[in-house]
């Protein structure tokens, strides 16, 4: 198969919006933004054997490259409208690409996401995604806007992606949950949007807690306490593993795409009201404070440091 | 240099239009689209060794890799707003990164581009660029819309890039004209917005001329007519090969991000008018016809058809 019988067989959108005026298939998408709304823009790019491993299955590999997308909507509060892929491919396996496009429509059509274009090109497998979605007008979620005195929450539980990708390295089966976890992550996008006018900040846990919890703290010109016993570690990783090196997953392991955001004291009882609709937890892992570092500090519940081997995921350290 | 001091150091927006509402730096750009108009969006994606050769000059790969897309955005005859750029580098190489984002800026500053986000990884070298412009309210320029006995239009001059291509697999230099016919394609931003209200239908070109004619023709339900000896061809060109194999250039050769267009005959007066106003050649190069095929057809000036070795660039096949 051509690129263009590729597209028309597995990247023919399976449903239309109204405000998709041209979608797949001609130089650009036109698209109506709603009027008296903005418009929030995310890209990310998953390469194989850095963000998947080699020969990860298809079908998790198309839901996640939407999935890690949705997640940085979610972390402006934004709701989820188009989104357009390009997928680079060593060649035209059908079997893979069909995979693909069936685990990236079963997220969209969760959301009710149009694909509105992308392009198909032959190289090294690869997967840039960019997705759209629409924010009240000046009301949105910003890395900036924590205080001092705001308590710090994440939603979800921490650590599981990580210890997945332990796992597959030691070539480990992966349970359904760790397995999930790594690949099929759930945006936050309902308690994103919920959290306008509830959050004074926010951001996606992709890079892992500190060093996401870092650019927060940089951002909103604060720092950060965190309590390693509050962290929220599911009760098949406090199985797995030590009770230390859960701690370690959650803090520096990435990849969650869970929510990390602030709430100032005045919003705690909305935030409670809200925590009773959503099915997943918000915990409480630290509050912000004034200082110049711009940092994260980790402590112990008796008040003692926690001492860490690394912070984060960067990519060309 | 890790990832966020490259994209701090070079890829920190120079200009900043005021319908940026929140640009690089969080997890998702906000933007706002002007009241009533429409949004185009466009993508694509360049490969080492496949979009532009290993070694190639870093500014050359940056300017094209955003022309490539304003060539879309041109297409559609929308007014380019905003970019996006997702860089894959094998290394944190800070010397190709200034070059390459020298390049991009340089072309992104003639039509008062802002960059809003996109991501830097580690992996094979390949760029993502996804663009954004804006579209009058139901007036836009799309393949389909062609009509038997509307008029054909190419912009500049065909084959020069596709030339230039092969000088470079001979190992051969390049004179400034296939160098910049190569690497900096202008794209037809004016052209484009200008076509409004006078062309029925609209495709850039960078399959190649027939490749893409085919792409019209059967999205307008129509078939395409040319006569090889209305191609325009530079003078360059001409004097490097003989008229057959300009020829076979201009209709197969592909990456020259004119645009194609067709208009009906009562429009003649206004494109020849707009003409006057547009520093490049507009040549009309054959004519839409009825018919059933959906194809394009290559005529001699004497009738005869005009034969050709392959038909246009596709990735897998």
């Amino acid at each position: 198969m051509d690129e263009f019988s590729l597209i028309r067989k597995f990247f023919t959108p399976p449903l239309h919006r109204q405000d998709v005026i041209v979608g797949v298939g001609d130089d650009a998408a036109i698209v109506q933004v709603p009027p008296g709304f903005e418009l929030a823009i995310t890209t990310d790019t998953l390469i194989e054997n850095l963000h998947f491993p080699t020969g990860a299955p298809a079908e998790a590999v198309g839901y996640k490259a939407l999935a890690t997308n949705l997640s940085d909507l979610a972390a402006m509060g934004a709701k989820p409208a188009w989104f357009t892929v390009s997928l680079t491919l060593p060649s035209a396996d059908e079997t893979w690409v069909a995979g693909f496009s069936k685990g990236l429509f079963q997220l969209a059509k969760t959301h009710n996401l149009q694909l509105i274009g992308g392009n198909l090109t032959r190289g090294p497998l690869s997967i840039t995604i960019e997705a759209f979605g629409f924010t009240p007008p000046g009301n949105c979620l910003l890395r900036k806007g924590a205080n001092a005195g705001d308590l710090i929450y994440v939603s979800g539980t921490l650590g599981n992606a990580a210890y997945a990708l332990q796992l597959m390295r030691a070539k480990q089966t992966l349970s359904p949950l760790f397995f999930n976890a790594y690949y099929q992550p759930t945006p936050r996008i309902v308690l994103g949007e919920a959290l306008l006018g509830i959050a004074s900040s926010a951001i996606d846990l992709s890079d892992g807690l500190i060093a996401d919890l870092e650019h927060l703290s940089r951002a909103s010109e604060v720092s950060a306490v965190l309590t390693v016993e509050d962290l929220p570690i599911s009760s098949e990783l406090q199985k797995a593993v030590p009770e230390e090196k859960a701690w370690q997953l959650a803090l520096t392991g990435g990849g969650d795409y869970e929510l990390i955001f602030t709430v100032p004291p005045h919003h705690q009882a909305a935030l409670n009201t809200l925590a009773t609709f959503i099915d997943h937890p918000l915990t409480q892992i630290g509050m912000i404070v004034e200082s110049v570092e711009h940092d994260v500090q980790v402590m112990r519940a008796n008040g003692q440091p926690f001492n860490m081997a690394q912070k984060g995921f960067k990519h060309f350290e």
